[in-house]
């Protein structure tokens, strides 16, 4: 785990930037990765990428460069750019036993999944409040949260796994009443289901990964995002499930 | 009751119809109308209406109309057009302390509310299963449900409406599970605050109509039920809730 | 259903009453038969059964009678008894597929399942509303309503089941925040397992019914109701739910 | 915090122990003192405490001993004692807006709410693991956990405190999941309403203290976790919820 420290890299043309858009990356094949790039970075905003690996960044931001994008200074003291959209997807899993569950594990998925929202949340509700209401949807900005099955429901193996993304929900739940009424969105998603990511691909085999109706898409996870992003402040949603067609729930 | 009975009008050019949306009008300002009219129907959508009362029916009849849209033959034997989408909008809304409320009031609730929603959920399932998957959403059809804050918690004047609303829920969540497999979408919207129908622009006077942070637009409201009919089959919602951003929840 | 109609008997000693305790017998062997029975009625509460057959009800008076307690009369225009227990335990069960389902289904859950639970619990709530605040407990009386898994999911055979289930606890939750102030307990209790009735005995045989680990005993229901009947009302409960211990949830 | 660090306190007549109940002390005048000493004590329970300070345990101890109890050596290697019951009770409450709370407010949440508890279960469930299921009520063991309003609903002081509430909640249901079959019982309790500690009473007065509507009673929490301990396999519960006649919900 000490080495999958979250990092924060953000990217794009800071010319242009009118958004900037945090998002885990997991290994540069999933929800982050796609909502980032194939969605969001496409429609012109610019994208910031947290995540827990070195590779997948680089990999991510040269694809995203030498398609016009380009990766801002991470350390620039004050960006120039206004910050309406923050999507907090990192997150620790461990699916263990009860007794096979390490303080480490515990650790681990508390930091990750828990106190680094914290953190984040807190950059991205002060970087918000700086804003003004934009218009055509009223709001100072949206920050979503990618829940999981296990935000909602603990099971023989997601003791640990489930602690960390119940922790989770109740901060958007609180953070989304709490800044409602400054114009600040906080929604969660509740993913329920296998997300197509490289991992899962190799893992579940071509059969699987064609057919739509059994895993999540990131770039359709993206899309939901998008429509997050869009709803307009007189009829919000603070949190939607998203699953696939044949899932079993 | 008895008046209120709810009645099917089926309004479009039968020619052009790709799509049947049957969704309550209420009194004709509401949820129901804006969404049958203002989204909907300027996208070509037909449209087809339940409401308890003829006279808004008529009226809104008359204005989709007037812009083109016709109003078919509501007792045509077999329809031509193939129905993509069907919206339950209705519901006999009591709020009484509970020892005010009739058996009257309590057969209205169930009558309305759940009893009527089975009815129509049964037209609307068998129509989808006449109907190809199709592209790009992978979809038969999509199933929309209309609850309320009412929906997920029973309160001191609720206790008939919350009992209705839970039904409806209950009912939306088991087609969403036994039709999903079937490629068919059942998704329940949870209204969480006050929408601003005519009468809520009566009651509550124009300061009020005009903040769109303490109302719902019916117009958000259609803008999300599009949202889920757009959803394809890799991620789909069976439950949001929308609320204004400065609703107290 | 028509043969079906809830039935009340009023049966005990009219003498020393000072409780009454309406509860469902279903078929004489289940939870209503075991709580009127088993627990209470050794206890000395007077027991009052609702139940949807004759046959059970006369057997378990004339077992009740012959131990001591005695039928008062139905009818009688003026109860002498202080009413401190209501218990609701009436429910008609539906397991089909949705397209199975017959308009008579529903109307069936909606009168047992919902409509006879509002009427029941005006009884049970005008007769507590008579009596004073009673020590040790601090209460006017307990009303106990019996749920079930369906009661909080619904799922693929149980569209009418759980619909009247769901509508049952939004009552169930109304009454307990309408009535808590006037020290009124309403509870819920949400039953997720097999009830060992003389019914499941037959059709699961002896090996099931001597495993404690896999059933509700009806006796052991009947305990966590005079539990919920003994809170005081300092720390009182709206909701548990009962499960055997290796059900698998 | 630092000074807050939870110490596990061993009480009782190891001679005679049948049981060990591990319990938060909170302030000595709370849940975790009242279960500890007015009820499981006198029934015969030895008693082990989990507090964040050693001055209301050391007193406590005194109580308990003066009364015929003995402290037992905690550090004695093996015990001749069988755990049959553990309470969590420890918690780390934090009420602020969420833009104040520190990154220390939300360690302090995490590892007193959550890590410690997955250490404090860990025990728990090695220990009932020993012993042979009991009779009367088939249970190796019973283990509860202490919840609140926050382990359900975030709210806007409660970021950081039912971020962990949450947690702890997932923890105990993906306990309950994966041990009931070995037919060792978790339990959740929600304490929805403000707990008569000295600290409330000095706060809110005497006239808040003798209102048994109002707020509640230790001992009433400690009589409901002793009936959770005397649940049998049968029927048992994972989750109730515990408030005043009169709270607002």
């Amino acid at each position: 785990m000490s080495s999958a420290k979250p990092v924060l890299v953000v990217i794009g043309t800071a010319i242009s930037l009118t958004c900037i858009l945090p998002v885990g990356l997991g290994n540069g094949s999933g929800t982050g990765a796609s909502t980032a790039w194939t969605t969001f970075a496409k429609q012109g905003y610019s994208v910031a990428l947290i995540a827990r690996g070195a590779s997948a960044v680089t990999e991510l931001a040269k694809e995203i460069n030498s398609s016009g994008g380009h990766r801002s200074r991470p350390n620039s003291p004050k960006p120039q750019y206004v910050v309406r959209v923050a999507v907090f997807n990192a997150g620790h899993g461990v699916w263990k036993s009860f007794l096979d569950i390490t303080p480490q594990d515990v650790q681990d998925v508390l930091q990750v999944t828990v106190a680094a929202a914290f953190s984040f949340a807190r950059g991205a509700i002060l970087a918000f409040k700086e804003n003004d209401i934009a218009e055509p949807n009223g709001k100072r900005g949206t920050f979503i949260i990618t829940g999981a099955t296990a935000s909602i429901r603990g099971n023989v193996t997601t003791s640990a796994f489930a602690a960390g993304k119940f922790g989770l929900r109740a901060l958007s739940q609180s953070l989304a009443k709490e800044f409602g009424k400054e114009n600040i969105h906080v929604a969660h998603a509740i993913i329920d289901g296998i997300i197509l990511t490289g991992r899962q691909r190799e893992l579940k085999g071509e059969e699987f990964a064609q057919n739509q109706d059994v895993r999540l898409s990131p770039d359709s996870i993206a899309s939901s995002y998008l429509y997050l992003v869009n709803q307009d402040r007189s009829a919000w949603t603070w949190e939607l499930d998203l699953r696939p067609a044949h899932e079993k729930w």
